[in-house]
């Protein structure tokens, strides 16, 4: 923290604030400009947000964060990129390009199935799935809740891809962790602390979506709390975020990517589905997502987007997932990440 | 809705998006322009979300909500303005101005009942004062839980102030209705619908705060939430959305004030502490707030704010909330609310 | 500037940054933290941008400025607030509490002498009206220009109210000094810095607005371009920022007014028929922005909204205004500031 | 427009709305809802913005635009994709990749020739150089202004390599147009609505940047200005929009070239230097941005960042421009575009 004293602050104001420095356990360096001193508040950064409240002080103009409140998300306490298994041999954060796919909700057997099918043929490694989902409108579907838990366990059985679903309530922890292979949290909870606390108890990956209007440190702060509790298997996602432009839902924050990989070690995936709302925007940005340095993507599938319960304006057809898949092992390789198809693909 | 046709879609696609808005329940009404249709689907508008997942059909362009998808929040279903009792003869809402204010956490049973009489003293009708805190680091101050609802109550007894305090997790919802006069729900869980279903089975005032990227019609969806479970008791509090200025800590959207007065009978408050951030922009924005239509504030109030455990930066002295409350009080006068300061305030 | 090293960089590149920071003229200070050492460069403020570059110095973290990059418009070059004259005894900053007010674009000699006499009866002391509009659109009405300007001339005579009238080309200049008596900025051209310029060598007070994306820092910095070329007469207004929310045409930042207040010396009015676009949204921000502290405000004020040129949703009609003058005046007396309406008003 | 009436409204309202509409040259038709009317006006949008004042009617709740206004910009009016040529054999939005490349400023004879010869010898096909700067601080470096513009001519001659300059003022139009291939307008003009007709009286390219607060459709009006004063050679260049966070200068807003392509025949290139502000931020936006579709970049080089007149700390270096070019040109050949680079490069 530097604390900024005002032009004209009294010897005795800037000695006051030196003592409290003192005693909130930090050490004052002071730095006499031309027009008014600035003082450096020395010492470990983690509980520093105490030192904002020096403020208040008389004399003092403002107080500015200098360094990164997080550790364990950091770079500097792990230099090299982590890769967080999801399934024997199934990683995200190494040399593969991990695709996450299917559709918004749960809804039936045969959609879920389906589209499982589907996307496995198509070259996905995960399938993804709401059972309980959060929507703005009470009157809107709420998903099947444990019911739609057992048919992606289904449709993990028919096509043995790995299943990422989301978990809302703290409450449904347990529940959803006998379940997922992935535990979601999404952009509405990434500062629900009481939620990543519990999940920072399991020995599970948690795929972590940034929130609509999380700045980039407070999403690595939000790891840090599932870190902190002792998992270490995290994947960041960028999902968008809340911009004033509005002909997309959220605007992709694609420079996310290199951001949060010079500042964490952890896996950075991308879902274009919901940053963007409309299924032609989809494609162009999973490869924008992956030239960028991206990780993994995770996409909105379903078989008929016009009667899907939730999100079918953003969902590509089988058939358009498929023809995005094979492009997108071209631009993997640039990358230098692998994207291997199935035969047939 | 309004179903947007591509120029040159055929009227194959014209009949297909008709069929399909049959289909979903509502009835189509084609309006043919000049160099292109747009369909009107007409019915009840409470499910209509289903209705964007059209834009996935061959032909269509775009779709446009023009409804509110709110019902109960609304003025249409109740014109006249809710007043929602929080203690025998005091309301928010109605006549009287309604001020809350305390610190921002419980820290010790000192500073608790302090800053109690002190508010009181100054006009204040509630004490707030945080036990279960969200902060966005794991290594700050998370509140002290349930000795804070202790304490709170112990300064209750003390002055007979009501309390309104946070809950933050659906298990704790018990626990702090024990406690608390109203519940808080705080930004980061304005969309934490989990929290607030289970607040709309509870029979006691809900102080519902709206999120830092909450639109305001998502804002009333969750009142909605609250509202459609059975509680009516919602009170819903401005506390600043986040933008591209860092001078302040949010910015305090004043407008929302006559923008829900025109769209919902529940009442409005303004929280001016967290949304500016800096205690010297607090007394302005309540000023503001009340000249706004603003049926009452929630302020932050802190014995000795350079020490304070979270949030010093913003928090009044109690002897400049005291000035602010003598001002307020001719602000209220001319807003035609009345804010009766104890006698010596 | 602070520069903050990163964590193991070298003596030698902090030896470097030590010198580069003396080449650009300023005394390099360290601070030798726990884990990496941060260097303060002192000296001049006002040109200290350059600094920003040794970012891409090895070893270096981050650049991050500390002092606020104006001098003129600072309140601690001129620590008493200015009062910008505008006509012989009419000031905007001192007592009195001056409202702007007229119609967006000059249509007709008819529209705009009739909507003079309308607001000066409201108690109104300037005329607003705009004859040349920067408009979204190239089919949009683009103003009468030169024939607009003489008949704000005639409705001065008419009515003895000094007229605001915007200039959007420097090319204009001179045309439109002839006949204003203050000269808008508007908020497409707060950083046309060949504009401010110009307006800079008047004699003649300048109305600037804030931009939509223009921070205060920028918002000042604008004004130090004015203020810098020798004309101190600058205003300066605050008109709404673009935010998420559509509910409002833009975000009107209300706390903008005491930030600038601390900041800065001169006059603060607020526009909130730009800000919020709905004509039953601008009585209650007027009342807001005066409880505020601001020195005035200017108001869109339309005999026939529904048949206006521009902006017609966001005008008020002649007997709205004059009851919102009423309630003004009462919050002006509790503001401290003097609204003296007409007999009659 | 859709008209959207009040619950309630009476039929002489809607009979009002009616006759409005009708005397504002459009058609109404009356959809019959449940609960409220709404009423379609069927025309010509490109004038349709005065629809917008039928708000100020008794009985009417809202107006909601539906079509785009642009016209000679967008994909209707011209399905096929536009190429527009900068140079003999050098056009922008066909098989090849453009990347123009140069310093912020141009700040003398011999850094701007140095960098003219690296970034050509890199594979760039256009020379950027700004000889006139729009700086937000009166005291930070103008410009180098006509003896800029001589030296990019200087340039020019020395290596063959086309220049895109900034035009500020309409003023110097003229002037810039002497030298300059391609006229570009700064973010910070995008809605100089003087500065835009000016341009669209040339026949010479126009690199269009939007501005940072700038929506699609706002964006696309503004190349509308250009177009109908009949200058057809507009390229569109996206370079981040301000939001929230503040890890970047702005947010790259990348989805905007999928959006941009939908709805216009325009190229669309990008600048990933003044939108990430970060020089390691910048290889990875060029990848990602060719990987969503984008015709070209505009990429600042600079031979010793760390001496910039402006801009330093988001100037690449030549050989990192180099190697950027080299990963490119393989991103380029899976996106379908041509980016040959010279031998040895």
């Amino acid at each position: 923290m530097i604390i900024v004293m005002q032009q004209g602050a009294s010897k005795e104001e800037l000695a006051e604030v030196k003592k409290q420095i003192r005693e909130l356990g930090y050490t004052p360096h002071v730095i006499h400009g031309e027009t008014r001193n600035v003082v450096g508040a020395v010492g470990d950064e983690r509980g520093k947000a105490v030192l904002q409240a020096l403020e208040s002080l008389p004399g003092v103009e403002s107080v500015v964060p200098i360094l990164k409140p997080f550790k364990l998300a950091s770079r500097e306490v792990k230099p090299e990129p982590s890769a967080v298994e999801i399934a024997p041999g199934l990683a995200v954060g190494g040399d593969e390009l991990i695709v996450m796919a299917g559709p918004c909700s749960v809804e039936s057997e045969e959609q879920i199935v389906e589209t499982a099918r589907a996307v496995k043929a198509a070259g996905a490694q995960v399938l993804r799935g709401g059972a309980f989902k959060p929507r703005t409108s009470p009157y809107s579907f709420q998903g099947m809740e444990e019911e739609g838990l057992k048919l992606l366990d289904l449709a993990r059985r028919e096509t043995g891809l790995p299943i990422v679903t989301e978990v809302v309530n703290p409450r449904d922890v347990e529940l959803v962790a006998r379940y997922a292979d992935v535990m979601q949290v999404g952009a509405r909870n990434t500062q629900n602390f009481a939620l990543l606390k519990m999940l920072g108890q399991l020995d599970k990956p948690i795929l972590l979506k940034r929130g609509m209007a999380t700045t980039i440190q407070e999403f690595l702060m939000s790891a840090e709390y599932i870190l902190s509790e002792g998992n270490q298997k995290v994947i960041l996602c960028e999902r968008g975020i809340r911009t004033f432009e509005t002909a997309t839902r959220n605007t992709l924050d694609i420079s996310a990517v290199p951001v949060l990989k010079a500042q964490t070690h952890l896996p950075v995936i991308i879902d274009p589905s919901h940053a963007t709302g409309h299924a032609h925007l989809v494609a162009p940005m999973c490869y924008a997502s992956v030239a960028a340095g991206a990780d993994g993507l995770i996409v909105e599938v379903h078989p008929q987007p016009e009667k899907a319960s939730s999100d079918g304006a953003q969902s590509l057809r089988p058939e358009d997932f498929a023809a995005m898949m094979r492009k997108l092992a071209e631009f993997a390789a640039v990358s230098g990440k692998t994207l291997r198809l199935p035969e047939g693909a």
